[in-house]
């Protein structure tokens, strides 16, 4: 797959003034949101920071030597409580000087990068039909984005996958944005050969929030005329299923569950009228509207909300290691009822636990010993303050900057449906580019997509037809088509 | 599987008086409806009616002896164009004796009533993985309805599978109908031991047109004390994405399209503001309503009408026999650019076209020699008058009786979307008899139904959640469990 990059794309930098006028921050206060200002290093001392990385050549579970160049390793990103975070960089398979640099953060708050190299866009994956009890086998995504880029899977913040500290250290929304950052620019500066490579901050479903905060920081410290932030060659970013607030999320649920014919014209009339069409917040006095939104949860609460038509194993939405415990390793006969029940994602989510938790896993991946008690795909009860409840403005803060934008959907997805992202888009009020229209993998219509632009900004919408909340889960050669589009910068 | 028939559905005939007068016939037309009274066998004559009937014990392809009792005939249902009906009869596996009788007819018109057994409902079914480009194999579908009922497939009319005329005959909607009634009388009177057995009218597609004329064929010669008629113990009958009328059809399909997110909410507005919400009957000279259905249409014409999200195989739809041209038999290697190509389920459809024309088949079926030149699954160009556009007055004039009606819907079906059908029987005016609630097999939803009646009669609609137009062939196992509550007179 070639890559072509236009000219003109490449850099922005020289348009700026460093005037040391914080434009972006001030921006965001001036509509009275959190601002996460508190950055505390604008100066930023590279020397300070603490790195290790070792290069992966074999995994246990794969049955060859790895045919990519896969590197794990720490980046220290707080002294003061000894946060390190862990991640796993593949370089590209096609071009890796010229190809982009796309950091990836899985959601949550508490998924591990790993989560979206081996369930979503790395170049591994699980074979599921083979796995007897013993370890998991590992196959080759012929769909990884690998193929196209140098991906970067981080586990952020720290208690997340293989990341951690000494001490229980304080996580939050900006304090994980400012992490990522650090963490960006420290690996940036051990890694000089992929320095000059176009970059691109990316994630899905919570990282929607986080994304943003990103790119955020990275424009106030550029605009700051931060060195370190200066030399980060910030395209873009990517946002898959994105939470960019929960009032959004759940107001557009009530929507999408009617259209879909999940729910019936009349429940969603009432619960409309009643609600006055405001679900998330809710007069707790209002027993009309509670009533209406309660039949409309008996009708769904039982759907998988990752992707309507999938199987729910049962109902109940367990946690990952809930689920774990429900079909434990068991001697050689492992997931004792698994035989008996239709197969569900989540099964499949157990072969990471059993994978990631092995010795000899660990050790292949220079884990540091000691550093974790377990690996989780998803930490839910990590300790973590939800410190910015809506990133809508960030979004339209960064509208005033150079930045290319990809947010997609997968179609099926309940949890953070596509209407609610057309809606949160529609409202930057941004000029229409080009008009919604179909767009094709192999002559087939892998979705629809449309785009909105301001000066040098413009962001790409698109659903990917019958995929989930993870849209590359379940679509994963629309998605490397669309990945690799856009980030072409040629129509999807 | 158990099917427990509750008492007071079994028969309702002696409710009627037999007055001679023609209720259900002058209520149809005091609505100004095309007429379908020009049944010309009021006093029918079993004795002019010729058929033939063989015990079917192996099949070719098939690896062993039917594990179920196959029946296949002819019934001539019209001396004078000498038109032969042929059908396929398999046993309930069961308790035939008391299981209820289902005939079942495709939809088209012209689609074979062995569609409707290998592809959706029937214990046979191609085994497409093993294919090779020699005769198909077939295995048997675990979720066949004859688990619970005795199926009675149709070939009809005259030109669809295997049914012949010696002479060119007049097909259209109300004669089909007449023809089809005379076939399910004349058969059991070949068959009296089913005589006594609840009788169900099904069919999906087109045949949503054809059952209920059939019905009202049967409930007008039954109120006219014709004793044939009498005899028949008609229950109900079932319709699978069934078309009551082009408009409506067409209508909701415009809304299905925007609800499933295949079009901009701009693109609905814009369409349904210059359209008028109507867009069957557009004038032709209204410029901006045809513009904005063909953008529509740019966006939905290269998708599978029959399921949103299956692969469409490039596109444009051609015909089951024109695709049998693009991918011919060719010595042993068979469909030549098949394996370049992602599996469609027109291919799929192939192999009946194989099978059925093979000679070793037709002797196995008893086929007559020289009757038909070559089977088609759907004969598209059949000579056929469509002379009942609407048959929802037919429904409702059917209401008045003590019919149980069935109606379900694959969801993600373009073709026949399910908001029509929700439509139509809303405007019978019934009463609600129970509110729209998921319905679950094996804990997992499988859709949504709700139910209406009205005195003896009483209607229930059913999504069945990821089916396309013909939805047991995407949810088998949820459609049999429908199938089996239903026709037991259980909820859902």
């Amino acid at each position: 797959m070639i890559i072509q990059h236009k000219e003109g794309i490449q850099r922005k930098k020289s348009e700026h003034y460093c005037s040391g006028s914080d434009r972006i921050g001030s921006e965001l206060r001036s509509v009275d949101r959190p601002s996460p200002n508190n950055t505390n290093f604008s100066h930023f001392c590279p020397h300070m920071i603490h790195s290790s990385k070792s290069i992966v050549n074999e995994l246990p579970g794969f049955p060859a030597p790895l045919p990519f160049n896969l590197e794990t390793g720490y980046v220290k990103v707080d002294g003061l409580n000894d946060v390190n975070l862990f991640y796993y960089f593949i370089e590209s398979e096609n071009d890796p000087s010229k190809d982009p640099l796309v950091l990836w953060l899985s959601g949550g708050p508490g998924c591990s990068g790993f989560s979206g190299l081996v369930y979503e866009i790395g170049p591994l994956q699980y074979d599921f039909s083979s796995f007897d009890g013993g370890l998991p086998s590992l196959t080759l995504n012929p769909y990884s984005w690998t193929k196209i880029a140098n991906m970067l899977f981080l586990d952020a913040p720290a208690g997340t996958g293989f990341s951690y500290a000494t001490s229980e250290p304080y996580n939050s929304d900006s304090k994980t944005a400012q992490d990522t950052v650090k963490f960006l620019i420290e690996w940036l500066l051990d890694h000089p050969r992929f320095s000059r490579n176009p970059l691109y901050v990316a994630g899905d479903s919570y990282a929607g929030k986080l994304v943003p905060l990103v790119v955020h920081e990275i424009a106030k410290g550029d605009e700051a005329c931060d060195t370190p932030y200066q030399s980060l060659q910030l395209q873009g970013y990517i946002l898959g299923n994105p939470l960019v607030n929960y009032q959004t999320a759940v107001n557009s649920k009530f929507i999408f569950v009617h259209r879909m014919g999940l729910i019936s014209d009349e429940y969603y009339e009432l619960a409309r009228k009643n609600c006055n069409g405001e679900f998330f917040y809710v007069d707790p006095d209002n027993v009309p509207c509670l009533n209406a939104i309660q039949r409309i949860k008996e009708c769904i609460s039982k759907l998988d909300p990752e992707h309507i038509l999938e199987v729910n194993c049962g109902g109940d939405q367990p946690e990952s290691d809930e689920v774990q415990s429900d079909y434990r390793f068991n001697g050689d006969v492992l997931f004792p009822s698994w035989h008996d029940k239709p197969w569900c994602r989540k099964y499949s989510y157990l072969l990471s636990y059993a994978w990631a938790n092995n010795p000899h896993v660990q050790e292949a991946l220079h884990v540091r010993n000691g550093t974790i008690s377990k690996w989780k795909r998803c930490y839910r009860n990590i300790p973590y303050v939800k410190d910015v409840t809506d990133v809508l403005e960030y979004h339209y803060v960064l509208t005033k900057e150079k930045y290319r934008v990809l947010a997609y959907s997968g179609d099926h997805d309940m949890v953070i449906p596509y209407i609610g992202t057309i809606g949160w888009i529609r409202s930057l009020n941004l000029t229409m580019d080009e008009n919604w229209r179909p767009w094709f993998v192999d002559d087939e219509i892998a979705g629809y997509t449309e785009k909105y632009k301001q000066h040098g900004y413009n962001i790409t919408f698109a659903t990917v037809k019958g995929g989930g909340h993870t849209a590359p889960m379940y679509r994963p050669k629309e998605c490397l088509a669309m990945a690799a589009r856009w980030l072409s910068n040629v129509p999807l």
